[in-house]
């Protein structure tokens, strides 16, 4: 099969695709229409063919594609078929649900580290992880080899810390702290912003 | 000022703007250039410009917008003016985490009930709240106006329990359970997926 480069409005589609295919597959369902699948994922059913022909031929005429073949492909293409190491900076409430948080494993993401800068925090150990100083960030990422981030400071504190994250060598950020400002150059930051998505829900009520 | 009702794709723009004039404002930025803002936000300038013109001219020519004055202005056509409640279903480590979220506040939304179905944590205080029995959802809902829902059960339990969301005369949920599957219909649900959201960072490492 070829694997082209998709191009980005498609990532955020694919990544709906997955989700939805890991859910039916979670509920033992083997195959799937272009038509359910689209239903399910609120797009055009001619979007998901579309979409998926960028990767070669995977559904059979009348009888839809194979969830669990999907799923395997999706996860090639997504690059998300291999193991990925993640340092979380931040031990906050926030910090400390994401340390728990079982999501993350599904998909093959492990948070390796994690750091603070309280002195009542270092040290602590939160499931299989002891909280470090985070001025041992950049040691830490260079020896584990960790290329993604997860900030979870408060606001005031994030541009700072996410200065120390790029210069520590993480490549990517998962902000939970809302301002976008100030972000360091030549580091992809995504952020979460919960207020935000609330927000969105309230101006639909 | 007239306030019409902008399209679908602006909300979300809106939504951009009003968080990035906030870190403005929080850093005592007094007013903002159309091409500043739509550069922090990573729009065109015409695209601000063209949003903003939905409600009339807010602008001064050379001068730029005035940052407190556009941030009660999108409020109010986010409809984000008014305090809003809502009751969290699923008090595990993301819904403590939530429960403990300052950010939620700063928008005038206020979590005022909060469920679970564990007789460990049922009775529990958690910040000014006690856990209730969900059992307890619907005759809450109606007796204290709410109207949203926050959903942090575990995956496996999210659909019946949006079901019970729903008939409980919640009309929004935020769901952290990713499954978008089998959710309740004339019900809008906004789902926040963090393992999708690391994911779509893993793919431009």
């Amino acid at each position: 099969m070829r694997i082209k480069h998709p191009p980005e409005e498609t990532i955020g589609r694919l990544l709906a695709y997955l989700r939805t295919l890991l859910c039916l597959q979670e509920e033992g369902v083997a195959t799937v229409s272009s038509q359910r699948l689209a239903e399910l994922c609120q797009v055009k059913s001619s979007m998901v063919r579309k979409d998926f022909s960028y990767f070669g031929e995977f559904g059979t005429p009348g009888v839809g594609y194979n969830v669990d073949e999907m799923i395997r492909q999706l996860r090639k293409i997504l690059k998300l078929d291999k193991a990925l190491k993640a340092a979380l900076v931040g031990v906050g409430n926030v910090g400390r649900a994401l340390l728990l948080y079982p999501g993350f494993k599904e998909e093959g993401l492990r948070i390796v580290a994690a750091f603070d800068n309280d002195p009542g925090k270092i040290g602590q150990r939160v499931n299989d992880l002891v909280i470090e100083d985070v001025d041992a960030l950049k040691k830490r990422v260079k020896q584990k080899g960790i290329r993604l981030g997860i900030l979870a400071t408060p606001v005031s504190e994030a541009p700072n810390v996410a200065e120390r994250m790029a210069k520590a060598g993480l490549k990517a950020i998962l902000s939970f702290a809302p301002c976008q400002l100030n972000m360091p150059k030549g580091v992809r930051v995504q952020c979460v912003d919960l207020a935000m998505e609330m927000a969105r829900l309230v101006y639909h009520l």
